[in-house]
């Protein structure tokens, strides 16, 4: 055989093998569009050959949480969590149990809790439940509550409702030399105590809403504890900002679900020296999950996020369509 | 050869080689007290064979900056920087040049900068060497000073000024599984330019003091611009909230040279159920380095942490005896 042929049909059987490797990684993504964009992109940024090779210590990649790596309805978990620890509250403390946002939450009473612009009920549920203890204490508590507690529609642990294609891309970008960073709207410490479990993130890659906390000395020992005060908000712009203070450079690829993911997409795409990818999971699977673009008052909008997208090219992955498998084991409503 | 007597004696020539390399990781540490504090601490956390070993992803090790890992005298470099820049600034935009701010930084004039409680003059100052810049026009001005400025009284650059004992500390820390933190009242933007190429830690493990940032489209460009409100100092218990905050776990090791880095030695050893370790650097050199425990204005204090040193059993590195080198090459005042 003549030399050039032999190595073109070699160099095509290894083109071969390795898009199945690739393929192989993602099984339960379908074969479309959106899974391929991905795959092109890893693969640009990763071949030194390619004059668009990105160095391995500026390979980052941001993930928003609700929505875009488990759930977000009927509403986010850590809203769930939330309301049962009223409960466990108030069966602990019956003085509490007067309190009516206390009684508002035991009863899932959300216009009360939500009531007025700044939704005072529910900042003072979240401060009964989230602040006044120790940030050990409170990780006790979630740890515990993680434990046991269960989705209300699937009947299931919520440990085991992270996205199983998610999971698999988070674990693509790992082995393509990738930091990963989850960027979420969601309590960061509330996050920290399973995002070790469920995708291998470490605390300092957790980004997430916070409050102040206080360094007291408990019996000469240093104790943190978390307060109500000084409450920030990881959204929208707030997101970027963060990514900048805490990570201290730009990602190279993001994945959101709504319009509060669009700024850090923005930043990651936008003007990037580097080549960069977004992502938006689109929420269009009403059997195995669920379909909508806002379902207020909790799940994220998607809105100006998908004209974003259109504008820049982002993928947009439809969830009905590209996920063969939504949890990592069949589980239904 | 009995049997027992042949293990023992190869047991003890392990041993004894297994010293020699850990010695050998550390040329530029006498073999005193301090050093092999240190050396013990690092081979009661990794040997899996111990009780007191720590599994990797809780090795999280935390150094001060100034004064720790690089000299604070006759000023931080920080401060140098800022008036180097306020000269560049005036030069370049001559109406700058008679703001009596910028006449007192060239001037060396520290009483003006410093006068009054709050040090209104300092913090003008800071504002405009600091902020109203986009944060890739501020990373660019540093780096560009940092290509050549040279320190005061080494006559050297000071990107030569790294203690070469403490790179060595932290890359023997490394070659043993702990994450690296710089944890400084150094500005946090600042500090991310050379941590990189000084000591192999990456801009998302620089703590250090920040102000707010906005976020703003410039011709459909997101722009991170500095800004010099919500100014945070890193510094006293700031480090160990920012520690938790940022890091999101409890560290075994901190390394500091002033009270201001006490907390978050207290947090690193008091109740930690893991072993512990502390340092302090303490400056005992005036011919190759700085002899204080105090250097008004601009060093950090050392009186109440050596007390708690005491209490607490922390190492305390006398640098004119401990170190037999304080820069990688011979460089002299």
């Amino acid at each position: 055989m003549h030399n050039f042929i032999r190595l073109t049909l070699i160099s095509t059987a290894l083109l071969i093998a390795a898009s199945a490797v690739a393929s192989d990684s993602l099984p339960s993504w379908n074969d479309s569009g959106a899974k391929q964009a991905f795959l092109a992109f890893v693969e640009q940024v990763t071949d030194p050959s390619q004059s668009t090779f990105v160095p391995e210590s500026d390979r980052l990649a941001v993930f928003d949480n609700d929505g875009t790596l488990w759930p977000e309805c009927p509403m986010p978990f850590e809203l769930a969590f939330t309301m049962d620890e009223a409960k466990r509250l108030a069966d602990a403390q019956p003085e509490l149990a007067r309190d009516p946002v206390i009684q508002a939450a035991i009863n899932r009473d959300f216009e009360t809790l939500f009531a007025g612009e700044k939704h005072d009920g529910f900042l003072k549920l979240m401060a009964l439940t989230h602040a006044g203890i120790s940030a050990d204490e409170f990780k006790r508590r979630v740890n515990a509550w993680w434990e046991t507690a269960k989705h209300p529609e699937y009947k299931e642990r919520f440990r085991e409702l992270a996205y199983q294609p998610m999971r698999e891309v988070i674990a693509y970008l790992r082995s393509h030399g990738f930091k990963i960073a989850i960027v979420s709207g969601g309590g960061m410490d509330f996050m920290r105590v399973f995002a070790g479990p469920l995708y291998g993130v470490e605390p300092e890659w957790v980004l997430g809403s916070s409050a102040d906390v206080t360094l007291e000395m408990e019996d000469g020992k240093p104790v943190v504890k978390k307060q109500s005060s000084g409450l920030s908000i990881n959204d929208h712009e707030g997101k970027t900002k963060r990514i900048y203070n805490h990570l201290g450079r730009r990602p190279i690829a993001a994945f959101g679900n709504s319009d509060g993911d669009r700024s850090m997409m923005e930043y990651t795409t936008i003007d990037n020296p580097y080549p960069s990818f977004a992502m938006y999971i689109h929420h269009t699977d009403p059997d195995r999950e669920y379909a909508y673009d806002s379902r207020p008052p909790f799940s994220g909008k998607l809105t100006t996020g998908l004209e974003a997208a259109k504008q820049h090219g982002w993928s947009v992955v439809d969830m009905k369509r590209d996920w063969n498998k939504v949890f990592s084991k069949p589980i239904t409503k």
